[in-house]
Protein backbone atom coordinates (compact mmCIF):
# COMPACT_ATOMS: atom_id res chain seq x y z
CA UNK A 1 0.00 0.00 0.00
CA UNK A 2 1.34 3.38 -0.95
CA UNK A 3 1.20 6.15 1.69
CA UNK A 4 0.33 9.25 -0.12
CA UNK A 5 0.72 12.74 1.13
CA UNK A 6 -2.52 15.46 0.70
CA UNK A 7 -0.41 17.21 -1.84
CA UNK A 8 0.93 14.31 -4.26
CA UNK A 9 -2.41 13.64 -4.80
CA UNK A 10 -3.85 17.05 -5.58
CA UNK A 11 -4.01 17.05 -9.35
CA UNK A 12 -7.06 14.60 -9.07
CA UNK A 13 -8.67 16.65 -6.50
CA UNK A 14 -8.62 20.50 -8.22
CA UNK A 15 -12.47 21.35 -7.62
CA UNK A 16 -13.46 21.59 -4.54
CA UNK A 17 -9.47 21.26 -2.49
CA UNK A 18 -9.65 24.51 -0.88
CA UNK A 19 -13.12 25.26 -2.20
CA UNK A 20 -16.24 25.88 -0.82
CA UNK A 21 -19.41 25.63 -1.76
CA UNK A 22 -21.54 29.02 -1.62
CA UNK A 23 -24.39 30.63 -0.77
CA UNK A 24 -25.28 31.35 -4.37
CA UNK A 25 -24.92 27.81 -5.55
CA UNK A 26 -26.79 26.56 -2.25
CA UNK A 27 -29.38 29.20 -3.62
CA UNK A 28 -29.41 28.38 -7.11
CA UNK A 29 -30.01 24.75 -6.27
CA UNK A 30 -33.07 25.61 -4.29
CA UNK A 31 -34.03 28.35 -6.76
CA UNK A 32 -35.08 30.98 -4.60
CA UNK A 33 -33.28 33.95 -3.09
CA UNK A 34 -33.12 33.24 0.58
CA UNK A 35 -34.24 35.66 3.11
CA UNK A 36 -35.27 35.51 6.92
CA UNK A 37 -39.04 36.45 7.22
CA UNK A 38 -39.36 38.11 10.48
CA UNK A 39 -42.44 37.93 12.21
CA UNK A 40 -42.77 40.55 15.53
CA UNK A 41 -45.63 41.35 17.77
CA UNK A 42 -47.30 40.75 20.92
CA UNK A 43 -48.22 36.89 22.34
CA UNK A 44 -51.32 36.26 21.03
CA UNK A 45 -51.31 38.10 18.23
CA UNK A 46 -50.99 35.63 15.70
CA UNK A 47 -47.15 35.01 15.04
CA UNK A 48 -46.90 31.51 15.18
CA UNK A 49 -50.03 30.58 13.49
CA UNK A 50 -49.65 32.97 10.46
CA UNK A 51 -45.92 31.86 9.86
CA UNK A 52 -46.88 28.04 9.92
CA UNK A 53 -49.42 29.15 7.09
CA UNK A 54 -47.08 30.82 5.38
CA UNK A 55 -44.29 27.96 5.28
CA UNK A 56 -47.35 25.35 4.37
CA UNK A 57 -48.32 27.88 1.59
CA UNK A 58 -44.43 28.06 0.10
CA UNK A 59 -44.14 24.56 0.78
CA UNK A 60 -47.11 23.82 -1.33
CA UNK A 61 -45.39 25.77 -4.18
CA UNK A 62 -42.26 23.95 -3.88
CA UNK A 63 -40.33 26.05 -2.02
CA UNK A 64 -37.48 24.93 0.74
CA UNK A 65 -38.18 27.00 4.42
CA UNK A 66 -37.47 26.08 7.80
CA UNK A 67 -39.94 27.92 10.43
CA UNK A 68 -37.97 29.02 13.93
CA UNK A 69 -39.88 29.04 16.86
CA UNK A 70 -40.47 28.55 21.07
CA UNK A 71 -41.06 24.90 20.25
CA UNK A 72 -37.99 24.27 18.53
CA UNK A 73 -35.49 27.22 19.99
CA UNK A 74 -36.31 27.57 23.77
CA UNK A 75 -36.37 23.77 24.47
CA UNK A 76 -33.29 23.30 22.83
CA UNK A 77 -30.42 25.90 21.08
CA UNK A 78 -31.60 28.72 23.99
CA UNK A 79 -33.10 26.41 26.92
CA UNK A 80 -30.74 28.07 29.90
CA UNK A 81 -32.42 31.25 28.61
CA UNK A 82 -35.20 33.02 30.89
CA UNK A 83 -36.87 36.17 30.21
CA UNK A 84 -34.76 39.02 31.82
CA UNK A 85 -34.16 41.62 29.94
CA UNK A 86 -30.46 40.26 29.16
CA UNK A 87 -31.58 36.73 28.44
CA UNK A 88 -34.05 38.33 25.69
CA UNK A 89 -31.17 40.04 24.14
CA UNK A 90 -29.13 36.83 23.75
CA UNK A 91 -32.36 35.01 22.79
CA UNK A 92 -32.84 36.97 19.91
CA UNK A 93 -29.29 37.61 19.35
CA UNK A 94 -28.85 33.38 19.04
CA UNK A 95 -32.00 33.04 16.71
CA UNK A 96 -30.82 36.04 14.36
CA UNK A 97 -27.26 34.38 14.01
CA UNK A 98 -29.25 30.62 13.61
CA UNK A 99 -31.03 32.23 11.04
CA UNK A 100 -28.03 33.77 9.18
CA UNK A 101 -26.55 29.87 8.82
CA UNK A 102 -30.23 29.41 6.92
CA UNK A 103 -29.86 31.99 4.60
CA UNK A 104 -26.31 31.27 4.22
CA UNK A 105 -27.52 27.69 3.16
CA UNK A 106 -30.29 29.13 0.72
CA UNK A 107 -33.36 28.60 2.95
CA UNK A 108 -36.36 30.86 3.06
CA UNK A 109 -36.50 31.19 7.30
CA UNK A 110 -39.14 32.26 8.93
CA UNK A 111 -38.92 33.13 12.41
CA UNK A 112 -41.95 33.87 15.06
CA UNK A 113 -40.83 35.28 18.00
CA UNK A 114 -42.32 38.66 20.00
CA UNK A 115 -38.80 40.11 19.63
CA UNK A 116 -40.40 43.10 21.37
CA UNK A 117 -37.07 45.25 21.62
CA UNK A 118 -36.32 47.44 18.07
CA UNK A 119 -32.91 47.17 18.53
CA UNK A 120 -32.55 43.48 19.03
CA UNK A 121 -34.55 43.15 15.84
CA UNK A 122 -32.41 45.88 14.02
CA UNK A 123 -28.69 43.86 15.20
CA UNK A 124 -30.46 40.81 13.40
CA UNK A 125 -31.33 43.17 10.10
CA UNK A 126 -27.19 44.33 10.15
CA UNK A 127 -26.20 40.48 9.84
CA UNK A 128 -27.49 39.46 6.76
CA UNK A 129 -27.41 41.23 3.68
CA UNK A 130 -29.96 44.31 2.19
CA UNK A 131 -33.34 42.77 1.40
CA UNK A 132 -32.54 39.41 3.24
CA UNK A 133 -34.21 40.46 6.25
CA UNK A 134 -37.85 41.14 5.87
CA UNK A 135 -39.77 42.27 9.31
CA UNK A 136 -43.32 41.70 9.45
CA UNK A 137 -44.78 43.68 11.95
CA UNK A 138 -48.48 41.38 13.11
CA UNK A 139 -50.21 44.66 14.12
CA UNK A 140 -53.09 43.72 16.41
CA UNK A 141 -53.80 45.81 19.49
CA UNK A 142 -53.23 44.53 23.02
CA UNK A 143 -56.68 44.53 24.19
CA UNK A 144 -57.52 42.22 21.24
CA UNK A 145 -54.47 40.35 22.13
CA UNK A 146 -55.22 40.15 25.62
CA UNK A 147 -59.21 39.14 24.83
CA UNK A 148 -57.95 35.98 22.92
CA UNK A 149 -55.34 34.96 25.43
CA UNK A 150 -54.76 31.23 23.56
CA UNK A 151 -52.61 30.42 26.49
CA UNK A 152 -53.74 32.16 29.81
CA UNK A 153 -50.66 33.82 29.72
CA UNK A 154 -52.11 37.72 29.98
CA UNK A 155 -54.23 36.63 32.78
CA UNK A 156 -51.15 35.24 34.68
CA UNK A 157 -49.19 38.62 33.91
CA UNK A 158 -52.36 40.55 35.40
CA UNK A 159 -52.49 38.70 38.63
CA UNK A 160 -48.44 38.74 39.02
CA UNK A 161 -47.63 35.60 38.04
CA UNK A 162 -45.62 36.53 35.07
CA UNK A 163 -43.25 38.92 35.41
CA UNK A 164 -41.39 41.02 32.61
CA UNK A 165 -44.75 40.02 30.35
CA UNK A 166 -44.75 42.16 26.99
CA UNK A 167 -47.34 44.62 26.70
CA UNK A 168 -48.04 44.13 30.39
CA UNK A 169 -45.09 44.64 32.47
CA UNK A 170 -42.25 44.76 29.52
CA UNK A 171 -42.95 47.06 26.86
CA UNK A 172 -43.18 46.20 23.33
CA UNK A 173 -41.46 48.59 20.63
CA UNK A 174 -43.79 48.41 17.48
CA UNK A 175 -41.28 48.60 14.48
CA UNK A 176 -41.57 52.27 12.78
CA UNK A 177 -41.11 50.79 8.57
CA UNK A 178 -41.34 47.15 8.69
CA UNK A 179 -41.32 45.43 5.69
CA UNK A 180 -44.91 44.23 5.91
CA UNK A 181 -47.35 45.17 8.07
CA UNK A 182 -50.65 42.69 9.11
CA UNK A 183 -53.20 44.19 10.32
CA UNK A 184 -54.32 40.48 11.71
CA UNK A 185 -57.45 40.75 13.41
CA UNK A 186 -58.79 42.79 10.55
CA UNK A 187 -58.41 39.75 8.30
CA UNK A 188 -57.66 36.59 7.39
CA UNK A 189 -55.11 34.43 7.82
CA UNK A 190 -55.46 33.48 4.53
CA UNK A 191 -55.22 37.33 3.36
CA UNK A 192 -51.80 37.46 5.62
CA UNK A 193 -50.51 34.65 3.96
CA UNK A 194 -51.26 35.91 0.29
CA UNK A 195 -50.02 39.33 1.56
CA UNK A 196 -46.38 38.02 2.37
CA UNK A 197 -46.13 35.58 -0.83
CA UNK A 198 -47.55 38.31 -2.85
CA UNK A 199 -44.07 40.61 -1.50
CA UNK A 200 -41.58 38.04 -1.97
CA UNK A 201 -43.49 37.04 -5.37
CA UNK A 202 -42.70 40.58 -6.62
CA UNK A 203 -39.62 41.03 -5.46
CA UNK A 204 -38.06 38.08 -7.06
CA UNK A 205 -37.35 35.67 -4.14
CA UNK A 206 -38.94 33.12 -5.76
CA UNK A 207 -37.37 33.30 -9.05
CA UNK A 208 -35.69 30.62 -10.76
CA UNK A 209 -38.54 28.35 -10.79
CA UNK B 1 -64.61 47.74 4.81
CA UNK B 2 -65.79 44.37 6.72
CA UNK B 3 -64.01 43.80 9.98
CA UNK B 4 -63.12 39.51 9.84
CA UNK B 5 -61.96 37.34 12.77
CA UNK B 6 -59.74 34.96 12.39
CA UNK B 7 -62.70 32.06 13.26
CA UNK B 8 -65.32 33.32 10.85
CA UNK B 9 -62.92 32.81 7.61
CA UNK B 10 -61.58 29.43 8.94
CA UNK B 11 -63.19 27.59 6.58
CA UNK B 12 -61.29 28.93 3.65
CA UNK B 13 -57.84 27.63 5.15
CA UNK B 14 -57.95 24.69 6.69
CA UNK B 15 -55.11 23.01 5.18
CA UNK B 16 -52.32 25.12 7.26
CA UNK B 17 -53.95 26.50 9.94
CA UNK B 18 -52.41 24.63 13.27
CA UNK B 19 -50.94 22.36 10.21
CA UNK B 20 -46.91 22.30 10.59
CA UNK B 21 -44.71 21.07 7.76
CA UNK B 22 -43.09 18.66 8.70
CA UNK B 23 -39.49 17.50 8.85
CA UNK B 24 -40.35 14.37 6.63
CA UNK B 25 -41.77 16.91 3.95
CA UNK B 26 -39.08 19.07 3.97
CA UNK B 27 -37.15 15.72 3.57
CA UNK B 28 -39.13 14.46 0.56
CA UNK B 29 -38.89 17.81 -0.64
CA UNK B 30 -35.45 17.77 -1.05
CA UNK B 31 -35.52 14.12 -2.06
CA UNK B 32 -32.59 12.49 0.61
CA UNK B 33 -32.46 11.57 4.34
CA UNK B 34 -30.87 13.82 6.23
CA UNK B 35 -28.60 13.70 8.78
CA UNK B 36 -25.04 15.11 10.57
CA UNK B 37 -22.01 13.98 9.08
CA UNK B 38 -19.87 15.32 12.51
CA UNK B 39 -15.98 15.32 11.48
CA UNK B 40 -14.02 14.98 15.06
CA UNK B 41 -10.31 15.16 15.11
CA UNK B 42 -7.45 16.56 16.34
CA UNK B 43 -6.27 20.14 14.59
CA UNK B 44 -4.49 19.60 11.27
CA UNK B 45 -6.04 16.57 10.76
CA UNK B 46 -8.15 17.45 7.45
CA UNK B 47 -11.81 17.66 9.29
CA UNK B 48 -12.09 21.09 7.38
CA UNK B 49 -10.47 20.31 4.13
CA UNK B 50 -12.24 16.94 3.54
CA UNK B 51 -15.87 18.20 4.69
CA UNK B 52 -15.35 21.03 2.19
CA UNK B 53 -14.47 18.34 -0.21
CA UNK B 54 -17.24 16.71 0.99
CA UNK B 55 -19.82 19.00 0.08
CA UNK B 56 -18.58 19.90 -2.98
CA UNK B 57 -19.21 16.40 -4.26
CA UNK B 58 -22.97 16.38 -2.63
CA UNK B 59 -23.31 19.86 -4.55
CA UNK B 60 -22.36 18.04 -7.45
CA UNK B 61 -24.51 14.89 -7.21
CA UNK B 62 -28.03 18.14 -6.29
CA UNK B 63 -27.94 17.05 -2.35
CA UNK B 64 -28.98 19.71 -0.06
CA UNK B 65 -25.71 20.67 2.61
CA UNK B 66 -24.58 22.84 4.77
CA UNK B 67 -21.50 22.83 6.43
CA UNK B 68 -20.93 24.35 10.53
CA UNK B 69 -16.86 25.19 11.31
CA UNK B 70 -15.24 27.59 12.84
CA UNK B 71 -15.79 30.52 9.88
CA UNK B 72 -19.51 30.41 10.38
CA UNK B 73 -20.00 29.64 13.90
CA UNK B 74 -16.55 31.30 16.07
CA UNK B 75 -17.46 34.79 14.43
CA UNK B 76 -21.40 34.19 15.25
CA UNK B 77 -23.45 32.52 16.79
CA UNK B 78 -20.48 31.21 19.29
CA UNK B 79 -18.26 34.64 19.23
CA UNK B 80 -18.58 35.09 23.41
CA UNK B 81 -17.17 31.49 24.29
CA UNK B 82 -13.67 31.33 24.98
CA UNK B 83 -11.46 27.56 24.67
CA UNK B 84 -11.75 26.90 28.50
CA UNK B 85 -13.73 23.36 29.35
CA UNK B 86 -16.79 24.83 29.95
CA UNK B 87 -17.02 27.05 27.17
CA UNK B 88 -15.70 23.93 24.72
CA UNK B 89 -18.82 22.06 26.00
CA UNK B 90 -21.03 25.23 25.19
CA UNK B 91 -19.46 25.53 21.88
CA UNK B 92 -20.40 21.87 20.75
CA UNK B 93 -24.02 21.79 22.67
CA UNK B 94 -24.66 24.92 20.56
CA UNK B 95 -23.22 23.26 17.37
CA UNK B 96 -25.23 20.29 17.85
CA UNK B 97 -28.49 21.98 18.63
CA UNK B 98 -28.33 24.44 15.15
CA UNK B 99 -26.99 20.67 13.55
CA UNK B 100 -30.31 19.19 14.43
CA UNK B 101 -32.53 22.57 13.53
CA UNK B 102 -30.81 21.60 9.89
CA UNK B 103 -31.81 18.23 10.26
CA UNK B 104 -34.82 19.03 10.89
CA UNK B 105 -34.97 20.88 7.88
CA UNK B 106 -34.28 18.05 5.87
CA UNK B 107 -30.53 18.92 5.33
CA UNK B 108 -27.36 16.73 5.55
CA UNK B 109 -25.01 18.82 7.52
CA UNK B 110 -21.86 18.55 7.84
CA UNK B 111 -20.00 19.85 10.97
CA UNK B 112 -15.86 20.46 11.34
CA UNK B 113 -14.50 20.74 15.02
CA UNK B 114 -12.42 19.49 17.15
CA UNK B 115 -14.58 18.16 19.85
CA UNK B 116 -12.22 16.36 22.02
CA UNK B 117 -14.80 15.16 24.45
CA UNK B 118 -16.82 11.84 24.18
CA UNK B 119 -19.57 12.65 26.30
CA UNK B 120 -19.86 15.69 24.18
CA UNK B 121 -20.48 14.32 20.82
CA UNK B 122 -22.65 11.55 22.91
CA UNK B 123 -24.83 13.95 23.76
CA UNK B 124 -25.17 15.26 20.04
CA UNK B 125 -25.98 11.81 19.19
CA UNK B 126 -28.88 11.50 21.54
CA UNK B 127 -30.38 14.83 20.05
CA UNK B 128 -31.39 13.08 16.79
CA UNK B 129 -32.89 9.82 15.65
CA UNK B 130 -30.95 7.25 15.14
CA UNK B 131 -29.20 6.64 11.96
CA UNK B 132 -29.09 10.70 11.65
CA UNK B 133 -25.40 11.20 13.67
CA UNK B 134 -22.87 9.98 11.60
CA UNK B 135 -19.55 10.05 13.33
CA UNK B 136 -16.34 10.30 11.42
CA UNK B 137 -13.35 10.33 13.07
CA UNK B 138 -10.28 11.71 11.19
CA UNK B 139 -7.64 9.50 12.14
CA UNK B 140 -4.42 11.08 11.64
CA UNK B 141 -2.02 11.07 14.30
CA UNK B 142 -1.11 13.67 16.38
CA UNK B 143 2.79 13.53 14.95
CA UNK B 144 1.23 13.93 11.49
CA UNK B 145 -0.72 16.91 12.39
CA UNK B 146 1.78 18.73 14.48
CA UNK B 147 4.27 18.00 11.45
CA UNK B 148 1.90 19.58 9.04
CA UNK B 149 0.83 22.55 11.44
CA UNK B 150 -0.52 24.32 8.43
CA UNK B 151 -1.81 27.61 11.02
CA UNK B 152 1.48 27.24 12.79
CA UNK B 153 -0.83 26.39 16.36
CA UNK B 154 0.84 23.61 17.62
CA UNK B 155 4.38 25.82 17.42
CA UNK B 156 2.30 28.27 19.71
CA UNK B 157 0.97 25.47 21.91
CA UNK B 158 4.67 24.19 22.33
CA UNK B 159 5.94 27.40 22.92
CA UNK B 160 2.88 28.03 25.97
CA UNK B 161 1.25 30.49 23.96
CA UNK B 162 -1.71 28.84 23.62
CA UNK B 163 -3.48 27.22 26.74
CA UNK B 164 -5.80 24.16 26.58
CA UNK B 165 -4.68 23.25 23.59
CA UNK B 166 -6.27 19.62 22.09
CA UNK B 167 -3.62 16.87 21.78
CA UNK B 168 -0.91 19.31 23.81
CA UNK B 169 -2.11 20.68 26.81
CA UNK B 170 -5.99 19.19 26.87
CA UNK B 171 -6.94 15.87 25.82
CA UNK B 172 -8.25 14.43 22.44
CA UNK B 173 -11.03 11.19 23.31
CA UNK B 174 -10.99 9.39 20.00
CA UNK B 175 -14.39 8.12 19.23
CA UNK B 176 -14.45 3.88 19.72
CA UNK B 177 -17.19 3.31 17.44
CA UNK B 178 -17.43 5.78 14.70
CA UNK B 179 -19.36 4.91 11.80
CA UNK B 180 -16.28 5.72 9.72
CA UNK B 181 -12.97 6.15 10.51
CA UNK B 182 -10.77 7.96 8.18
CA UNK B 183 -6.76 7.58 7.74
CA UNK B 184 -6.92 10.66 5.92
CA UNK B 185 -2.56 11.07 6.41
CA UNK B 186 -2.78 7.50 4.32
CA UNK B 187 -5.51 8.24 1.66
CA UNK B 188 -6.47 11.07 -0.72
CA UNK B 189 -8.73 13.49 -0.32
CA UNK B 190 -11.00 12.06 -3.23
CA UNK B 191 -10.37 8.62 -1.56
CA UNK B 192 -11.78 9.67 1.49
CA UNK B 193 -14.61 11.48 0.25
CA UNK B 194 -15.59 8.62 -1.81
CA UNK B 195 -15.73 6.85 1.65
CA UNK B 196 -18.34 8.71 2.88
CA UNK B 197 -20.43 9.28 -0.03
CA UNK B 198 -20.31 5.48 -0.52
CA UNK B 199 -21.59 5.09 3.11
CA UNK B 200 -24.24 7.84 2.37
CA UNK B 201 -25.47 5.68 -0.83
CA UNK B 202 -25.28 2.18 0.78
CA UNK B 203 -27.50 3.05 3.35
CA UNK B 204 -29.93 4.96 1.69
CA UNK B 205 -29.09 8.84 2.79
CA UNK B 206 -29.25 9.56 -1.07
CA UNK B 207 -32.19 7.75 -1.97
CA UNK B 208 -35.09 9.83 -4.00
CA UNK B 209 -33.68 10.77 -6.60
Amino acid sequence: MESRSRESKKGTNVVWHNHKVTKAQRSALKKQRPCILWFTGLSGSGKSTIANAVEGRLYEMGRHTYLLDGDNIRHGLNRELGFSDEDRVENIRRIGEVSKLFVDSGTIVLSAFISPFKSDRMKVRELVEDGEFIEIFVDVPLEVCEARDPKGLYKKARRGEIGDFTGISSPYEPPENPEIRLPAHEQSIEESVEQIVDYLRERGYLDGK
